[in-house]
Formats: structure tokens, C-alpha cells, sequence
């Protein structure tokens, strides 16, 4: 691939208030982000952040990468300290990725007034980062902080830090507008100047914007069409104060605006799925605003010359919403709706094309479901007994009944919390009442229901309850909110996402644990049936 | 002045899924308007929406713009009808507004298909609408819809519409991306063309860009630097699928990055209220991430940084945010040293510079506290309290102390859910218990303290949990987690945000809660006491 598309969410994008990722949150986004074919994802600083430490430790097992290689960030070797000595650029090193990218200083006022040493020993701290990483084995990127503003106030001094990068054997120099101050056409005279005085060609520079002026997609672009083959991003722009430029909106401009190829063949379209399934993997609601990928961005309010756009949706559209896997919510038709749910379904295994009755239910059933907060986005499994609820002859075993359920949580008076649940259940006839402690009430719930069924169910003992994610979907003024739970669970080969929603965040859950459970126990119980 | 800003958030910003302004919101809207000192407000659509009709009806006597004149939306005569005999065209005059915009079909594609007439009856029926505007006394500005994509498809036809509204008297015609399909270097090169084929100056032109490529402000900004004179946007990009150009960055933009006068002086600095106010008036959250405006648009989360930051603000700021009525916000991380703490204290109106032993004490609790989950990042108020709490002599006279709680959720054998919680506690020295029921855990344990309370405290009736945010953080494998909930309260004046982590969630939730009423209670009482 020609140009490099350089991922920064789990790095720069962790920045973004609210955003806390997990270490599984972390190797689930870089599976997303693989999939959409970007070229590179920038992991984290190993160790300077604990959880970026063993982010790239699991990586080297747990990530199985298709399209992109791993970049761990760091910074350049600390002043007046030997490159082979750094601690940080040793744990560098011991991230073991093909590629790292480090911050280096370009502007001479934050050298002196920042790290508080000279220019000349901040070049050396360069050379030496750069000659040190390339000789134990290593691609090195260079993010040269500040780099605009730097050049603006001193560009002889931000000249020389991209040939001492270069000269290093650096393979990119990334020009970062860290303070996000750009424009445009600001980016492209800067551009101009900086391969005119280096005399480094643009296509071994890189760029990194941040959104400060609501330019950084623009500014992205101009690099490019400056030259530039490297741009950063980040999944739905997300980073510190407004945010880095969005990946999905960098990518289409390039891709269908100017007719570069920067994707590998078929990624473009899985753009809207994978927005919104990182959006819930950050648990930030997804922007239904959002350029190209948003709920909206294609939504045609009704009345407005309605059949004209069926006749001609392209009259009406800056592209084809399929290309980018969105769709236009006006025509948003049973057909449409079909379409996708055919293809999630035949991505589960379960081939629909020959039921069209099924289809149809299921297309229903998922609509108004949808429509009440629920998402299956992110909850195959959810999503897979629903379907397969309602293929014919295929009635799903439910392992159990519910017939009650009670969970009491007690805040005592010399400061102890508690939390019991019982719940009363029907297992193969038998009627089963089971109480547990646990340290939520969830928990006492999920310990419950597992005493009550494990006589049945021996096996159901290695189902673990590895994640629990609660979004609150506004209602006006949260009294008629919903909740909705996302609840993974993992039988130590492989975990499965369930989702519940109801406005009782304990009744949400309930139904989340209810499903993760007959899906676990259907899932092992197949080989045996 | 020399640029013309011209608004048209309570037109075209109206079309945003969501946004249903009364009356009374427009006058409101308007008002804000031009106190930020647009110098056009677009008003609406005359004639063709009942509530627009009555807003400039009600204007006439209820508005008393400084800054602003008023502009009435609408569109050009009806195919083979006479321009005097056109109710929708009689509409805008009746209007009285000294401005009339009216919207015309420059792609040939569109007269064709849509309008269903020829190109040359287009042209007259652009050519009479004007001409029967400026002989009504009216200034006609003329924004030619999908220009763009019909300059591209057929410049010949496109251009004559240009000329067509020029010869008839018009005093502007706007260029208008209306499927938001452009790129800044693709602006600025048709623009070029424009002026080249029609002979007009880029000064007589207008721009009117909507987001769909996330350029929208970019293109604004470009066409501005191409040589438009007149440019039409909307408050926080309020608009149709992702938008349009949003007023406060693009102006911000022109002035602050291009040095360009756009606004009468004194406006700029009441960015961030108006922009904030309107969002009030339009019902909508306002994004915290938006550029220049938004409340984390100038916040800082590095700690590393914060030291530097503190010394040298503006190494680290693209602007000084009060020249956009702004402020730095610094977020209290993992991260964060004593010199973050000191200024984020200082934000709050503490100043820990002289109390060098609280600033210890303080760094020290939120440092163990963010070990164990906490981030005080979101929670400004319940960062306030820790700080106060250590404040030498300024003990915080907590309202009221906990003896027990008791929350049961039930799910019954007829499948309802109920929620019930009873709350014991010590207010002035008096016993109070009190149970309620909730539409969940949290909600009725809310609904039981603030029966507890009111007795005592009354004005607590008037605090409303506004937002409710849960993150579960990972422990090793679920079962040690902890959770960490954010509260959102308002007393109708202003929010304010607590947070309390636990691993039973419903104690998080408690402990949250305790916050949010302690905090809204000592404000609220400061006066008297």
C-alpha cells in the first residue's frame, strides 16, 4: 500500500476525557481496527502506562493481525542520559513490535522551557533514540510534537530535528499540530517550506492533527494532497479537547473524494459498523452526527422531495451511503433492513437467504426492539438466539424458567455493604430456589442463578463473567431512561457478548445473564447433542 | 463591515432531527444572535411553516436587533406562474423583513427532475423573482441550491443561474454544497472557475457548505481565502444529516487564525455563553468536545505537561481561550502532580498556593484514590468537597450522616419488576426514616433520601439528576471490579457533576448521590450562612 494509515485510538485517542480502556477493551479495538485495514495501530507507551505494558504482552499471543502491524509509543531518550541506559526506550524495545514511534521536541521553546536542555542535546537525544531503535531491529517513526508552531516561531531549529530524524534512519518524520491551531491552507504553504528547506521529499513526512479549529479531517486531506502518505487518526476522532482527525472520515475523503487507494479492497464498507462498535467499546454513545458513518449522516427528513430521491438518491447523496456501510434512512425499507440482517446472520453461520419468512420476523423483531434502545451491535450472541429462536423446527432449548427473582442490597450501620439475591427457577421439570451472596447485586444475581442451575448443568461452573458495560440511553430528564447492559462472558476458549436493556438496571442484567448463559451452555452442549 | 455573517440556524439549523423550536425559542434564538453580532438572521420560511409566518410577524414589534437585520427564507416563483400572483413569493414580502433569500435550482439535473421544468423557465423564474423583490424595496440574496455538484455535472447552466440573479438585480448569490460533498481544494478551484466564467468578483459570492465530509468549517474558511465576502452557517453546526458549518468556528477561525474582522468588537469573547445558550434553547447537550466553545476544549490531561502549562499557558493552548469567552480546564488524572491539583483548585476559586500541607494532602488522596478507580476528571463538585474537606479550619458541614440502607428489587412471578429502598438517617440531630419506590435501585433509593431530607432542606425538591453514567472497571476477571458512576444534578441554574466508585454499584451510586446533595446544598445555603 502506498499510503500509511496510522491509527492512534489506543494511544492519543485514550486521551479523550471519559475514555478509561481495559486491557481486553484494548486488544478488542485493535481487532476492529485490523479488520477496517488500517496499515498501522499505535498500541500505547509501554512502560510508562501499566496497562499498555501488558497490552503489548498479551498482543504477542492474544493478536492475530491481518493488515496492520503493531506500533508501541514512546518518548526520545531522557537529556543527558545514554540511550542503552533509558528505561523507557528499553520497555520500548520490549515491546517487541516491528515498529515504534517516538515524540521527539521540534519546537525549540518547549525543549528549553519544557525538558529544560538545549536544542543541540535535544537533536542528539533524536539521532540517538532513532540510531538505537533501527539498530536493535526496528522501524522507526519519529511524531515531532508541536511541529506547526514550532516551524512558525523558529523553523531553522524544526528543520534541523526532521534531518536529524532522517539522518538517524528515521523512515517517517510526523508533523504534528498538537495544539491543533491549523488550517488548511496553513498546512500546505508549511508543507511547501519545510521539503524546501530540508529537502526531504513529502512522501517520507507524516501528519497528525488535532481538531482545535474543526479542521483536522481538512488539514489531514491538505497534507495529502500536499504529498504527505502518512496520516494518524483516530476512530471517531475521538482524543484530548476536540479530539484528533476522524479515521472514517480521513479514509472516505481520500478514498472517494480524490480516488486514493488507501485501504485494502473491501474495508471501506465495514466503516460504519466498526464506528459504532468502537464507539461501545469506549462506551461513548456513538455521534449520530457523524460524517459518513453516523445514524444520520443519510437521513433525509421525510416530506422533502421524497420521491425524487427515490427515483434519484443519488441527486441527493454526496455518495452511495452503501460504500461506506451506511444506508439512507429515509428509504430505510424492509429491503434494506433484510440486506444486513441476512449478511450478520450468515457471518454467525445461520444462512437466512433460504427462509424468507424467518427473515422477515427477525427483520421485524430487531426493528422494534431497536427502536425501544436495545442494539445488537455489539451482542452476537444476543443477536444469534434471537435468530435462531425463530428459525423453523430449530426451537432453541432454554436450559430454564424463571419464575422469580428478589435481590436485596444492604448498606448496614457499622458501614458494611451487602448484596443477596434469590431466585426461583424451573430446570427440566424441577422447580429450584437458590440463594447467594455477592458484591454487587448483579453478582449476587449471576451466583444465584449458577447455584440453582449447576446441578443440572455441571459445566456452567467455567462460564466467567468477564465484562460488564451500562450505557443509559436518555430519556428527557432521566426518569424515563433506559438502561441498557452489555455483559461478556468467557468459558476460557472463547467470550460472548449478551446485551439486556429495561429501565431497571438489574432487570437489564438479568436478561443479559439469562442469555449469556443459554448461549454458553447451548454453545457446549452441541458437540454432545 | 466589510464581511457579511449570515445565520441560519433557525432555518436551515432547524432541519437537525430533534430541533423543534416554538416561537418564543426563535425571538430567544434570534436575540442571542445578534447580540454575538451576526449581521443576518434568517428567520424562516414565511408562508410555507405557520410558526415561521408568526415569528416574523411577532418580530416586528418584539425584536429590537443591534446588530442583526432580519432575513425572510424562501423560493423562487413557481414554474409558469406570475411572480406577483405567487402566494409563497406574496408570503415573503409580507414579511417586511429589509433581507429576502430565496433558494434556486442551479443543477440542470434538478430543474429537470424535481422541478419538472425546462432550464430557460428556470432561469426566468429566478430572474423574476428577483427583479419583483428589488422592486419591492428588498435587498435579494439568492442561494443556488446543489451548486456544486451542478457546476461540476454542467458549469454552462450553472453559471447562467449566477448570471441570471446578478442581471435581475441581486445582491448576492450563494454558492451552497447542499449535499456537502466538497473539499476544501475543490471550493477553492470552483470558485476560480466561477469568477472566470461569470465574470463576477469572488466579493459579490456566498458560501453555504453542510458537513458531510466533516469539512464543512474548512470550506467555509477556504472559500472566505478565495475571495467570499458573505458566508452562511449555523450555531454549533446545528443541521441536517451531519450539519452545517458551525458559526462559532468559522468565525473564530476568520479572526483569530486569519486576522480577519467579521464581528463588531466585544462578540467574539461571548462565544462560548451564546453557544452554550443556544444549545439550552435547541434542547440538545451541548458537545463538550466542539472547538473553541466546548467545555473541554481547552482542557488539559497530561500531566506530564501540567508544570510546563502552568508556567507557559499558551505553549500549550492554540488561543487564549477568553478571547472566545473560554477557560483552560485542567483534568485531574492518574497523572496529575501537584501542580495540576493547585491549578485545577485555583479553577474552582481555591487557592492551595498558600496551604502547602492541604496541597499535599489533597495530591496524595486523589493520587490513592485514582489507584483504587476514582477519577475525578468528570467531578468537579466532588473534587471541590475533598479539597474543602481538607482545608484547614474550613470544615464542610455535611447536611445529614448515614445510619443504614436497604434496596430490593423484585422480580415477580407475573413478570413485574418494582424497586423499593428504605434510607435511615441523622439530620440536626433528629432520626429520620423514609421508604420509596423507584423505577430502579438508584432511582428510589434518590427518591427515599430526598423524602428523608426535604423536611429539613426544601430546595433539595428542586435538584434533578440530570445524567447518570456507569463504567464497571476491570479488576482481574470481574469478579473484584469495581464500579465507577458519575451523577449529573441541576438546580435549573447550573450542573454540577459528582462521581463514587465501589464494587457494588448501588453503594457507587450512593456515595455519588451523598455528594451531589451535600454540594447542591452548601451552594444554595452560602448566601444565608
Amino acid at each position: 500500500m502506498d499510503y500509511q494509515v496510522f491509527d492512534t485510538t489506543l494511544r492519543d485517542g485514550g486521551q479523550r476525557e471519559g475514555i478509561s480502556y481495559t486491557v481486553a477493551d484494548k486488544l478488542a479495538v485493535a481487532r476492529l481496527l485490523d479488520e477496517f485495514g488500517v496499515g498501522f495501530i499505535e498500541g500505547g507507551w509501554p512502560g510508562a502506562m501499566p496497562k499498555d505494558t501488558e497490552f503489548f504482552e498479551r498482543a504477542k499471543t492474544e493478536l492475530d493481525l491481518k493488515h496492520a502491524v503493531l506500533v508501541a509509543f514512546g518518548a526520545t531518550r531522557k537529556a543527558g542520559v545514554d540511550v542503552a541506559e533509558d528505561p523507557q526506550v528499553k520497555a520500548l524495545l520490549d515491546a517487541e513490535t516491528p515498529v515504534v514511534c517516538v515524540v521527539a521536541k521540534s519546537d525549540i521553546r518547549h525543549v528549553e522551557r519544557a525538558l529544560r536542555t538545549t536544542g543541540e542535546e535535544n537533536l542528539d537525544m533524536v539521532r540517538d533514540t532513532v540510531r538505537h531503535l533501527v539498530a536493535n531491529g526496528r522501524r522507526a517513526f519519529v511524531d515531532c510534537e508541536h511541529f506547526f508552531d514550532g516551524f512558525r516561531h523558529d523553523p531553522e531549529y524544526t528543520a534541523s530535528v526532521v534531518k536529524a530524524a532522517f539522518e538517524a534512519g528515521a523512515e517517517r518524520v510526523v508533523m504534528c499540530d498538537t495544539n491543533g491551531g491549523m488550517l488548511p491552507s496553513m498546512v500546505t504553504k508549511a508543507i511547501e517550506q519545510v521539503v524546501a528547506m530540508t529537502g526531504v521529499s513529502a512522501d517520507r513526512l507524516g501528519i497528525h492533527c488535532q481538531n482545535d479549529t474543526a479542521c483536522a479531517v481538512a488539514n489531514t486531506v491538505a497534507a495529502v494532497e500536499a504529498g504527505v502518505r502518512h496520516f494518524q487518526c483516530t476512530a471517531n476522532g475521538y482524543g484530548e479537547r476536540p479530539g484528533n482527525a476522524d479515521l472514517f472520515a480521513v479514509v472516505s475523503n481520500l478514498q472517494l473524494k480524490l480516488g486514493l487507494k488507501v485501504l485494502p479492497d473491501g474495508c471501506l464498507e465495514k466503516a460504519t459498523r466498526v464506528s459504532t462498535a468502537l464507539a461501545e467499546i469506549a462506551n461513548i454513545a456513538p455521534d449520530t452526527h457523524q460524517a459518513y458513518v453516523g445514524a444520520a449522516a443519510f437521513a433525509h427528513k421525510a416530506g422533502l422531495h421524497a420521491s425524487a430521491i427515490k427515483v434519484d438518491p443519488l441527486l441527493y447523496n454526496h455518495i452511495d451511503p452503501s460504500v461506506v456501510g451506511n444506508d439512507m434512512r429515509i428509504l430505510v425499507t424492509e429491503m434494506a433492513g433484510r440486506a444486513s440482517i441476512e449478511l450478520k446472520s450468515r457471518e454467525l453461520g445461520l444462512d437466512l437467504a433460504g427462509h424468507p419468512d424467518t427473515l422477515t420476523k427477525v427483520t421485524r423483531k430487531v426493528k422494534d426492539l431497536e427502536a425501544t434502545g436495545w442494539s445488537f451491535e455489539a451482542a452476537d450472541a444476543s443477536f444469534e438466539l434471537l435468530v435462531r429462536s425463530e428459525l423453523p423446527g430449530a426451537d432453541l432449548a432454554r436450559p430454564f424458567t424463571l419464575e422469580s427473582y428478589r435481590v436485596l442490597v444492604e448498606h448496614r450501620e457499622d458501614g458494611t455493604v451487602i448484596s443477596e439475591a434469590t431466585v426461583k427457577v424451573r430446570v427440566r421439570g424441577e422447580r429450584v430456589i437458590a440463594t447467594a451472596e455477592g458484591n454487587g447485586p448483579v453478582n449476587a444475581l449471576d451466583e444465584a442463578l449458577r447455584t440453582a442451575l449447576t446441578g443440572h448443568y455441571p459445566h456452567l461452573r467455567s462460564f466467567e463473567l468477564t465484562d460488564y458495560k451500562v450505557r443509559i440511553l436518555e430519556g428527557s430528564h432521566g426518569t424515563n431512561a433506559v438502561t441498557r447492559v452489555l455483559l461478556e462472558t468467557s468459558d476460557h476458549n472463547r467470550e460472548w457478548t449478551t446485551v439486556g436493556v429495561h429501565e431497571n438496571i438489574v432487570e437489564a442484567s438479568w436478561t443479559a445473564l439469562v442469555d449469556a448463559l443459554t448461549y454458553g451452555l447451548a454453545r457446549t452442549s452441541a458437540p454432545a447433542s
